[in-house]
């Protein structure tokens, strides 16, 4: 079967100044992704004339199938829909399905349209049109030359649902797709290339497998995808998978579309374990990231963030002979800040963090991004130091909340709780 | 002066896959627009080196200054290096300063250099080298045809830092770029149709003055623009900036690019007051926000995060019988946390947060969004019922916060400490 591959044209002047993050194209590739068309080129392009049809050229001529976003409203900078009639050569007319459907969006919302509208009517010759089921502006399909074109307007929620209850539906009607099987595995707590080098072996001796590592900020996410196949070779690459997850196990918190505090959440829950936080550097994050997920009060009880040091001695019960000696940013100090937050919320697991995440506070034997972290459940602990980076606060505080988050989940996993 | 255009192209499956937003366009986008250029097409491809080239041909084409992003860590699918030395004509060969860098990354962690990290001395000729404080890629810039092309890793946190810290001021340094006024008034607390009626007077008698109203998820910011012009000129234009400022001023926190909870914090240091924060419904949100900033323990003491009723009695001190008769969802609860935080800590001022961030826990009187929330200054306070939407939990939480930052900014305001 022929491999289909997509570009994706997004229109749009405040994408390009980047006012607006460009979230369209991130669902189009996901749709079309899921009924095997591979997306190659996402282009984004000013509201002129000559900038589309260029963009339309070097599309036909590297894509089957080409979607557009964008430029179909009514104000006079829409300009699309006379670019099409200009590109294929395709005059506006008023067009009997757009009509029917503009008229059913005003009879049902008893609205009155205005002169701007009654452009809205008007389609290139030959167009196939996709109802919009929230707006006025008609999406549309142009094909030539074994090629498809698919229109649509910029606002998401009613490219969104043409595109699902129109576009989709119409390509697998017309188009033969295969079959696309997709595989993920989620680690934290190892850097890319150390994740690279435990596998080599196995992903040099399968490179035509499709495989990507991509690190994001607080671990590595590992991606294979498999067009088509028997069964005999889904067998194979599955095998090929578990290989890979056999040797990674330890790094790797989920196989779903799921974050981390999510996956620990749903752990606590079916073992009916309770949970409260200490946070001293990542001033709350943990607690925010935990309240993220709905349904997470069967779990969280709640934190302190003990950023004052008589915060941790008052509220945490963390000592001050503990603070004189070692310091705040200790293995001494936090593992008393995570004893004392557990027993303070009587939770049956603790997480607690402590450290420098800069760029002030250092000391000649402290550097900044120097931390320590505890995790405790019932009464086992587990406490580690880590030496963030100097220069992002931020990112130093994301790493510590995984680290904490993430040292709960190997030890209850340790004591028979994974 | 030739106005300058830009092109940027963003390396990677997992764009194109749809599995990442590509916010790294949009970073880039803002910053170069505001040192005057203009990014004309953005473009996303997959790892492959005829797409690549393919890419940077178009963009040389068309762009003054080509951005890529991504491609440039330690595993096989990173092929931009060796893409650009085929571009280039320039092999790659052991850089000293990328050699340096990768050295004091990896001391200052204290880890060690894996095989595949060696790669990463590695520069095409002639390329100049741009520190990566983060990571260990370091980010490149290549000349040619009165053309600028810069390299970055796609790692967003990386691609920041070393685009700040280093591309941009090197443009600065190398390109004659236009002189740009910018003025920035960021509100909150009222939306963007009603902020818009407020000066639309204003707004429209000087239509040739550029202004942009950016709806953010807890604001929105005006932002104006000017590109050259005289004194005389420029004068007339911050008179209309005045004009606008003085409408709306109750709505601005700030006229820099900060953000609220920053605003607040300053103001607080500048009076020599102390904070404290009890969250239910953001869940340590306030607080995660307020430590972001360095230098924040100067104000910030810590916080409670009482998401369980036990918690909001035991360490906040709010009265059962307040709990029971009004519902942990109330003004009287929120009125007796934020007392209770701020004699627990002892701190000049406090907020304080409860609310239904949804999907579950409504109930018939009681709507998912339905929030609470109070500040204290001494001996006075604020509180009000907000009625946030029902379909967004983390929308919720982030309007919950920024609307306790923004109480405590008015309550402080009203008392003699703007």
């Amino acid at each position: 079967m022929e491999k289909l591959y997509a570009e994706i044209i997004t229109i749009g002047n405040e994408v390009l100044a980047g006012y607006t993050v460009n979230t369209n194209a991130t669902f189009i590739s996901n749709r079309l992704r899921e009924c095997g068309i591979a997306v190659k080129w996402v282009t984004t392009i000013a509201d002129e004339p000559a900038a589309i049809k260029q963009a339309w050229t070097y599309a036909a001529g590297r894509a089957r199938i080409i979607v557009t976003t964008g430029g179909l409203g009514p104000t006079p900078d829409d300009i699309t829909k006379t670019c099409i009639a200009d590109f294929f050569d395709a005059p506006l007319e008023k067009n009997e399905q757009a009509t029917a459907n503009l008229k059913h969006f005003f009879e049902h919302r008893r609205r009155k349209m205005t002169g701007l509208n009654l452009d809205q009517v008007l389609a290139p010759k030959g167009a196939e049109i996709i109802a919009n089921p929230i707006g006025t502006a008609s999406g549309l399909i142009m094909r030539r030359d074994n090629r498809v074109f698919g229109f649509f307007p910029g606002v998401p929620s009613e490219m969104k649902a043409m595109l699902t209850e129109g576009f989709i539906p119409w390509l697998k009607a017309h188009l033969e797709l295969p079959e696309i099987h997709t595989r993920l595995l989620r680690t934290t707590g190892i850097a890319e290339s150390r994740l690279y080098e435990m596998v080599r072996d196995i992903v040099d001796s399968h490179a035509h497998y499709a495989l990507s590592f991509l690190p994001k900020q607080t671990g590595v996410d590992l991606r294979f995808t498999l067009a088509g196949g028997d069964a005999a070779e889904i067998g194979r690459w599955l095998e090929f998978i578990a290989r890979i997850r056999r040797k990674l196990d330890k790094y790797i918190y989920t196989d779903q579309e799921r974050e981390l505090h999510d996956v620990l959440l749903e752990q606590l829950a079916r073992h009916r374990l309770s949970l409260s936080v200490a946070e001293s550097f990542t001033g709350g994050l943990i607690g925010d990231q935990l309240t993220d997920v709905p349904g997470c009060s069967r779990v969280f009880l709640g934190g302190i963030t003990a950023y004052a040091n008589e915060a941790k001695t008052e509220l945490l019960g963390v000592d001050e002979a503990t603070l004189r000696n070692h310091g705040a940013v200790s293995e001494q100090t936090v593992l008393e800040m995570v004893r004392g937050v557990q027993k303070r919320f009587g939770s049956d697991c603790a997480i607690a963090t402590t450290g420098i995440a800069g760029p002030g506070g250092a000391t000649p034997e402290k550097p900044v991004g120097l931390s320590y972290i505890a995790a405790r459940y019932k009464d086992h602990e587990a406490v580690r130091e880590f030496r963030f980076g100097a220069n992002n606060r931020r990112l130093n505080k994301l790493r510590g909340a995984m680290s904490g988050l993430e040292m709960l989940r190997r030890l209850l996993r340790e004591h028979g709780q994974g």
